[in-house]
């Protein structure tokens, strides 16, 4: 392609609205043009990409035995309304009407259609499995579009279903999955680690997320270098070591600690270290009931686990009028001597029978010591919380806190969620009655799974994960091009000729080059060569030309070799 | 592919509410599933044979210098008013709200984002010309959406638009994209014949369509089978004979005509063939203005010409009441004598000065005879209406009228509407401000021109051009696969063994195959085969293996030939 007749206009200065690396360097490479906030069009250069990108990804589901199918973007509400997602997703959702006055949504994601298209095709255990996919088009009324391509309001997804008898069935359609994504993002030239993941709005069991290791990561990380477990923070687990344990039972005591707000101060003035307090955090669910949770003072309390827990829309911090309402005290409250009615208690399993703690006494100026939870956790009329509290892990594992499986201490980092897998279950396939008949004649629901890939956000981080400060540098396969042809001089007729010669030559074996024919100065296209990045730089000069060579850089090295004139085809075109 | 793990349901009955033959047989052949009404689901066997389509289409345009990009389906309405048309397109337009308010349209065709992009990239003539294409999904709200893929609401397109200094330029990027046209349907085995054109809402000015002839079609054709003229009924001419002229011109004369209502009645009465009779045709615009149209008697109004003409907007038969306020009289109306505030005259030119005309005398059972419409045609004031009456075509070509290029009988046909291409000119250009410094520095409005194929309409048509009373006969380049293998009591191990050897060979040599390895009966997989009609169609059965012979039957061909097994392979990959 001659770039002086290609749809690309490069930009010396980066936007100011751009804050992300993948954002300002396609808007300064000409990739893309916003149309509005979230959307944007891919302009040749971005589409070039993206459709290697698709062609990685297609090869590698098909190679899992996945069938492409293309499913629309309108949907009628009524399919969201058997799943129970048309409120559950709430504003993300756009809702059209149509001119009859129905209501469609545009597709976020597609397991009720293809839930649909399943449970009109499949009859018996002889019709499973599949595993259906699709690279489409998804809407997302995000609250805050940003980062360029990583969380826009329209783009491109890879999404796949699969359908099992049976939950063995589910593991191997679930790995054959997990195997065709890393193929697909190592592929793509992405560094990805695969963390355990919260399954979140979707529904279902298990979950992985492939997450590509980025500093404008939305996501926070926890990995153990020494293990490899590794797990988004909104799932994260650790290993809660235990404070001093005590055999004796001391009985239960009020102690004053005026002017004490904070576990620190309380902990201080009694002379225990904070591990061996126990806080109150609490907030109110969509149902205006209280979640009281309990957690050991030196945690904090992770809420996408206690959402999940008590199957919670919505969390807010609790107001004081609502943790008064109770009978708890806000800074001194403890589940110790509260009204049960609509409260839910949660205590976090950092928290253990064998261990004396200090907790608040519901008075202000007043904690107790002495509390075993097991013992002096009890209601307002005496009855124990004990069998009726949520007893599990709902703590925020943090750098430094010990790895689940090695106890080896974890790090932080960001990443950005490039794929996610889930064993969805019969979750789908109960609420829309998708069945199949076993082998032995007997309605079963089909077991499913879903799995997506963000192609466009593939193309963004690569492009963050892969740049420098003079621009992009492109993982090999999903360069838009191989090769940036600069000519120089070509005001001279003979340079000329020799730099179109060389174009088409490669051009004709097959080699993608964008040829720098343009009337512009060696500097401008020296550095619109490293802004666009491709993999290999090429330059005609007169100088080169009088010599019998090319000048050849490889978009990493920091020096050019000079190849001579008739090796260069060889050079890029090596026979296997 | 093995048919016993694909997603294809084949049904046995032609659903009830499918009424055109594309849709009949994609349902039976379980290529589509319906999620609303005109939007569809692709299944895999619709997909492959689209993304066929879709790299044919891709192939020429990009032979053709068209450059690919990927637009976004969601338009900021601003774009849409900055044009003009987001009154002018009507309720053809999906609207949605995002969760702050702002209104997007669905992207119904991008002329509007196509001409964003380009006034902010292009400076100068160095600049183009450009073509910009892509493929993608587009949005209308059809009021009536039907006959399957032909008319849905949510539908692939491929749409370009070229940008060149001048018409000139224009004409060349319009005569490219012509050919890569005649290109595209001819690789994909479709008969079609083009049209001259209305160019309706997009706006512009010259405007063919490539139609593929087919029973189905919605658009009304003429075309001469002498010289080739061929036109949609919308924008056809014909030659208009002239009916005997006279030297004479004796005065005008009011006749009687008690109960004459029609034109027939009142030539019968009078004695004069229809042709010398002007019918007077009226309708109100949107303005409430009417729009008085005078014709011949022996021909009817071409509403979409008058439409033009006007540029109204909407037009409806108007009302008695509309009739008597400007003075005419309904069933005896002409243009003389009546009021010419809030009228607009328009006189088709098969009305001519040299001859003698009956028409309405705006009295009840009275015509003139002796009009010559130069000169009797006065209003109310005496005035005449020669001068300020659009004098021009305005009549409808009918089957059997004569070829406005050779004269000889024009004949009708109903087509698909597959492509469209337009010369838009400055249309939008110059509404949205895309210009460019011509090579004196001036800055001019960049000469459009945008062309559009119906992707999915390809698929359609080319099952409603291509099928037979057992099911579809897929145009090879566009077949989903080009091999059915039918394999009968394939329980036998041996014979199993010998279908799935040969399914094997072929798919390794890159033949594509869908293997019909189901536990079904040979009248079924032969109903299939013949019901999903791919171009070839192999059988291994028991009889078959012991003489050491395949059966090869080709969709289109009466009968099967048997072909030794070992010469199977080459008889599909002939070397060239």
């Amino acid at each position: 392609m001659r770039l002086s007749r290609y749809l690309l206009k490069t930009l010396r200065e980066t936007p100011a609205d751009a804050d992300t690396a993948n954002h300002q360097l396609m808007l300064r490479a000409g990739m893309v043009h916003q149309v509005a906030a979230g959307v944007y069009g891919y302009l040749p250069l971005a589409w070039r990409a993206l459709q290697k990108i698709e062609r990685i990804v297609r090869e590698e589901m098909d190679a899992a035995g996945a069938q492409e199918v293309r499913l629309p973007a309108l949907h009628p509400i009524e399919l969201w309304q058997e799943s129970g997602r048309a409120a559950g997703m709430g504003d993300i959702l756009f809702k059209v009407k149509d001119r009859r006055g129905h209501e469609l949504v545009l597709g976020p994601t597609h397991e009720e259609v293809i839930t649909d298209i399943v449970r009109h095709s499949v009859r018996s255990y002889r019709d499973l499995p599949l595993i259906l996919y699709q690279i489409q088009t998804k809407f997302r009324d995000e609250p805050r579009p940003r980062s360029g391509l990583l969380r826009g309001r329209e783009f491109t997804m890879k999404d796949a279903y699969s359908f099992d008898a049976g939950s063995e069935g589910l593991d191997r359609s679930y790995q054959a999955m997990a195997q065709a994504y890393r193929n697909i993002f190592d592929r793509c030239g992405l560094q990805t680690i695969v963390v355990e993941a919260d399954s979140g709005a979707i529904g279902g069991k298990d979950s992985q997320e492939f997450m590509v290791t980025a500093a404008a990561g939305e996501d926070e990380l926890l990995h153990c270098p020494s293990c490899g477990y590794a797990a988004n923070v909104e799932k994260a687990a650790f290993k809660k070591l235990t404070p001093g344990t005590t055999a004796e039972r001391p009985p239960r005591e009020k102690v004053a600690t005026p002017g004490c707000a904070t576990i620190r101060d309380v902990a201080a003035l009694l002379g225990v270290p904070p591990e061996r307090t126990i806080k109150a955090v609490l907030y109110t669910d969509e149902t205006g009931g209280l979640v009281f949770v309990c957690i050991r003072g030196d945690l904090e309390v992770n809420e996408v686990k206690v959402k999940n827990a008590f199957k919670a829309k919505d969390l807010r911090p609790a107001t004081d009028a609502e943790i008064r309402a109770v009978g708890a005290v806000p800074g001194y409250a403890s589940p110790i001597g509260i009204r049960r009615e609509g409260v839910k208690l949660a205590v976090d399993d950092s928290i253990v029978s064998s261990v004396d703690y200090v907790t608040g006494a519901n008075q202000e100026g007043y904690h107790y010591r002495h509390v075993f939870w097991d013992r002096d956790f009890m209601d307002k009329d005496g009855k124990p919380w004990l069998g009726s509290a949520y007893y599990q892990d709902f703590a925020k594992a943090q750098p430094g806190h010990g790895c689940p499986k090695c106890g080896l201490p974890l790090e932080g980092s960001r990443g950005i969620e490039v794929g996610h897998i889930f064993k969805l279950g019969t979750v789908y396939s109960e609420s829309m009655g998708a069945r199949y008949l076993d082998t032995a004649g007997q309605e079963q629901p089909i077991v499913m799974g879903c799995y997506g890939i963000g192609v466009t956000r593939i193309l963004a981080s690569a492009i963050e994960q892969h740049h420098d400060e003079k621009g992009i540098v492109w993982p090999p396969a999903i360069a838009p091009f191989r090769v940036y042809l600069v000519g120089l001089n070509l005001e001279q007729e003979a340079i000329r000729r020799e730099a179109d010669a060389l174009y088409d030559e490669l051009d004709k074996a097959g080699v993608e080059v964008l040829y720098d024919d343009r009337e512009e100065s060696a500097g401008v296209k020296f550095n619109d060569a490293d802004l666009i990045g491709l993999p290999v730089r090429l330059t005609v000069s007169p100088r080169n030309v009088k010599q019998g060579v090319v000048e050849y850089k490889v978009r990493t090295a920091a020096k050019a070799d000079l190849v001579e004139r008739q090796r260069i085809l060889e050079k890029l075109t090596p026979s296997a």
